[in-house]
């Protein structure tokens, strides 16, 4: 399904007599899970604290689309949360609510689809803050139009919550680039459920007991596959690749899924009794991890000779060894970073740092560009 | 003695026609010791890779002052280093160089006298690079006529080499402070040379000579009391509470220095022959920690409730327990990281990392506003 093709051409849109004043931005949210949800209080709550944030125009999950006046945009989530699932297609986003430029969408969906689109809303003009990571985390065409977009259109592009939650990692490795620097390599924990999964396993703990509790906890997806498969780590790695002047494609990140194939391949309800077959690989991995010293974790890492994501033992020296619950950690060597690399660790997973991070973009975006952040940056990569 | 006063008042330059285009920004470097020096080898690699930089028009240091052909920066920083010392007062570096409106100063000195025209230099659209502590470091009123100035003048004040030589922490904060969020504390390793000592410090090794061996690395201070006394820990401190909003003077910053009354008044001569007198206590801080389990390190910190700086057993879970070599390590508290912080480590002491962060600022600076950096948000928050 191509539903960029289903766009008017941007010549088809009447040019009226410019008005006085710019129309004030407004806000779309697509996704109306946890981080959707977590978005539209964290809205409320900076308002609340006096915080000029534009006011939601629409909201939208994959069953329906719906208007929002002022102020009531947690009562419109509700009710978008509630509705019924529908087949074929995705809400008309575009046409049906004459989206204009300066106006910012906000991805909270991990769909692939929406992610088509980021590029053609970039180039009519319009922004996008996403924790959607198939936008820049997918083939290098879609990534590299999204690119071309922002500096041809003026869109601007917010991608913080992407990867790592809004730490401030794309923002530095950008900075380092843009210093003249060159990434000689990035070494980084990654996901956030596989973080607090491994910070926890030990010989005592049935390894499946402890993914239950992260989906209970909301660190890891409903479905637990999409982080035990290493699939969203080689997402986050390509995003971070291409940020620091890495050309490489999804099919070319090495990634060791956790999954026996009978778990990989099992129907979504037969996932939870089949957790099981995890418990002896993965304590056996640990004992004799432990036996050495050493902790295991899974490790995604980009350098000149190419990308992997995999389990690794690490020893104490290691600089990803400290961390806990859910932290991510990066790791970033440079010519300036050559000895010992840049560190960056924090909470990378929830719904609560994720929203503020795009939040953060959000108000990056509408500020204008006195407002200095990442998204500057993917513009200027654009036009360098 | 107040070098502001002498300055010709800026109704009093003369405002000629227009020119069709503005004219090229120009580079003024203050300070020719190994920053200084580094400054200007970092600003040739550069070059040499094809990055558009501005051109030196003239170096100064406290003996004297030379204009700069283009390319000869190098030749005249030698030159510099050789000059004789003089008496009196500073070069009157804005009367005889006649600095305009773009101009950028690259403040490399620890001199108070230059860290006190920061304002100034501001006010007039001159913006400044400093990796020099006394501008912001240093008591309120300096740090907020610097903020002013920025808004009121237009001039634009790059800091990152002020603290963590370039990490990415004063950005961080701002960016978190920027999105909404209340900093809860800062908790840090704030001096390269006290993380240096720490890390290679153990009950084998006298405490002097590890100072010895870090300052002929260039990680001390060629007086290493700056750094033992806390006094540089106590400015960088200063920086990043004011980054995070918290009001605070110098002498509200309860500093331990770790110098022995008879060390700390010594005469420059004397200072090494007393060395010595730091090794009986430090060795029995040491022995106290170790047994159980903990390690020493000169810990900054402030919250609502203050600041202090002094040294500190951390056990093993504390999340500045990991680093080596000069690492910084910073710890953030926030709203939206309350329960673990947000966590910047890195090297932090250094001639290179110093100079490459002043240039990261300069670039920041020259290529505009679509290049965002911290020094967008020093000019923020003067303006919300």
């Amino acid at each position: 399904m191509n539903a960029v093709a289903s766009l008017p051409r941007p010549g088809a849109v009447p040019r009226a007599v410019p008005p006085a004043q710019p129309p004030q931005p407004r806000l779309g949210l697509l996704g109306t899970g946890t981080v959707g949800a977590a978005f539209v209080a964290r809205c409320a709550q900076l308002r609340g604290q006096g915080v000029a944030l534009p006011e939601f125009a629409w909201l939208s999950n994959s069953r329906a689309l719906a208007g929002c006046d002022p102020g009531a945009a947690g009562e419109v989530l509700q009710r978008l949360r509630a509705a019924p699932a529908r087949g074929g297609g995705f809400p008309p986003w575009v046409e049906s609510e004459g989206l204009r430029r300066g106006d910012v969408i906000v991805d909270a969906s991990d769909s692939d689809v929406v992610a088509s689109w980021h590029s053609e809303w970039l180039l009519r003009g319009i922004h996008v803050a996403t924790a959607n990571k198939l936008g820049a985390g997918s083939d290098s065409v879609r990534a590299q139009a999204i690119v071309r977009a922002c500096s041809e259109g003026g869109g601007r592009y917010g991608d913080a919550a992407t990867v790592g939650a809004g730490l401030p990692l794309l923002r530095s490795i950008r900075a380092l680039v843009a210093g003249g620097d060159r990434i000689h390599a990035i070494e980084g924990v990654l996901s956030g459920s596989l973080a607090w999964l491994f910070d926890r396993h030990d010989a005592s703990t049935p390894f499946a007991d402890l993914v239950r509790a992260a989906c209970a906890a909301g660190y890891a997806e409903p479905d637990p596959r999409i982080d035990l498969s290493g699939e969203d780590v080689r997402r986050k790695l390509l995003i971070l690749a291409r940020a620091a002047g890495f050309a490489i494609e999804p099919r070319e990140v090495v990634v060791e899924s956790l999954l026996p194939p009978a778990l990989a391949t099992a129907d979504a309800a037969d996932v939870d009794a089949r957790l099981g077959m995890l418990d002896t690989p993965l304590r056996e991995r640990h004992s004799a991890a432990a036996r050495r010293g050493d902790t295991l974790a899974y490790v995604g890492r980009v350098d000149a000779a190419g990308a992997r994501a995999e389990l690794r033992a690490l020893d104490a020296a290691h600089p990803l060894r400290a961390g806990a619950g859910t932290d991510n950690r990066v790791a970033i060597w440079s010519d300036r970073y050559h000895a010992r690399p840049l560190l960056i660790q924090g909470p990378g997973a929830g719904a609560a740092v994720t929203a503020a991070a795009l939040l953060d973009d959000v108000l990056a975006i509408t500020r204008g560009c006195s407002r200095g952040s990442a998204l500057d940056d993917v513009h200027r990569q654009a036009t360098a």
